[in-house]
Order: C-alpha cells, then sequence, then structure tokens
C-alpha cells in the first residue's frame, strides 16, 4: 500500500501485518495495522490467517491500552477508501473529546507529530508492545 | 445485553455470539454481532475464543455481502456506549450516499422496517448464511 501508512510511522512488525502509528495523532496512539498480503474482506482469508490477524489486532490493541491507558479500545476494519485489510486500533482516553461517539465524527484539525514526539510515542508503544 | 439489540431483530446464532439486524435500516442489512459472554475487550479473550469470534465475524459478513450485493463490508467493534464486545458488520452497497465514509458520519433519520419488510429481510439473510 506504498506511501501510506507513512514509512517513518512504522511500529512494529507483527507476522502477517505491519502496525504504524497514524499520521494524525488528534486521537493519542490511533494505530493502522496493514495485512502484508492483499485481500480486502475477511471472508476472503483462511480461517488460520483471521486468526493469526485477530491475535496481531489484539495484541497491538493491548499494548496501546497499556501505552495511553485508555478507557476502551475501538476496532475497526473499513476499506471503503482502500479496499486493502487493514484495522485502525484506536485508544479512547478519559480526555477523549466525545467518548461515547465513533472517532470519526470528532471534526478536527489534523495533529502531526514533531520527529522527537513521533520517536518517543514510537518507543513508548514498542515497549508496551513487547512487554 | 437486554433489551438491545431487539430480540423481535435477531437473525441467526453463531455459537458464542447472536446476529441482529439493527433497528435502523437505512444502511440496508447493517447487522450486530452480540458476544454472549461478557467481556469489553478482545484482549480479554482466550485466543480460542478470538478465532471462533472471527469465524463468526466473517460468516456473517459474507452472508450479508451475498445478500446485499455489498461493494464493501465494514467491520467495527466500539464499545463506546455499551461497554460489551459487539460488532458493527456493516454492508456498503453500490447505491451508498457516503460510499468513501465510515457510516457513522452521515446523518439520517433512522429507517426502522414494517414488520412484512424486517421478516422478509431477515428470512433472506438466514438464507445466504446457511449457503
Amino acid at each position: 500500500v506504498g506511501q501510506w501508512p507513512r514509512a517513518d510511522h512504522r511500529i512494529a512488525d507483527l507476522g502477517l501485518a505491519v502496525a504504524y502509528l497514524s499520521e494524525d495523532q488528534f486521537f493519542p496512539g490511533w494505530t493502522i495495522l496493514v495485512l502484508k498480503r492483499h485481500a480486502t474482506e475477511l471472508f476472503q482469508l483462511e480461517p488460520d490467517e483471521r486468526a493469526r490477524l485477530i491475535e496481531a489486532v489484539a495484541s497491538v490493541a493491548r499494548g496501546l491500552a497499556d501505552a495511553f491507558e485508555a478507557v476502551k479500545m475501538n476496532y475497526e476494519l473499513l476499506g471503503n477508501q482502500i479496499p486493502h485489510i487493514h484495522w485502525h486500533i484506536v485508544p479512547r482516553l478519559g480526555s477523549d473529546p466525545a467518548p461515547r461517539a465513533p472517532a470519526w465524527v470528532v471534526q478536527h484539525a489534523p495533529r502531526p507529530l514533531a520527529a522527537a514526539e513521533l520517536e518517543a510515542r514510537l518507543g513508548r508503544i514498542r515497549e508496551c508492545l513487547r512487554a
């Protein structure tokens, strides 16, 4: 999937998928988990792939929940713009501006991270993934 | 999870989860798959439960894609309002009013089904689930 997500936002390789921090960090920790092989729908995968993929999703979600002390995690596989399996894994924090709503409805200016912030955040998430 | 989703909108029992048609059918086929036992996050499940749950999600999604000739399926586990594992499984059709956007951002008046429409839709989905 080329230039998106950004290579310098790569968090970790999860085997059959790769996790990247979203460039827009308005929701702190918003992560995208991209399947390495091309498929558009869950039902196009083999059962074993689905099992390994949901293990990767759960593992990333647990790491993010720890890293950001999330109140709730959101897990979304949409593909309306890019029909390639990728998950949006979004920690919802105590400071969330709309805790009862899907993140998508919260209009906001994108919040990219400066280089030092980005490195610190990637490092913190990687630590929590290893724990 | 009590009165929600509505018992008369029940589609099928998938073993560890139950599928219900959403009361609001503005997006035709919007389905909610509710885990029977209580848990709030994917990473609270055992790996075997996660595997069986994602099999149920994929099975319902395949049935809905067939029943509604979906262009794309959306799969979402949020729990921001009801922190109990339930999936929104949403067929996105050729007639979609905002095909590139998450369904949540599409403001609309709720579209409940009349009794005969409801029975026809439940029947059609059950047929596709069995196929």
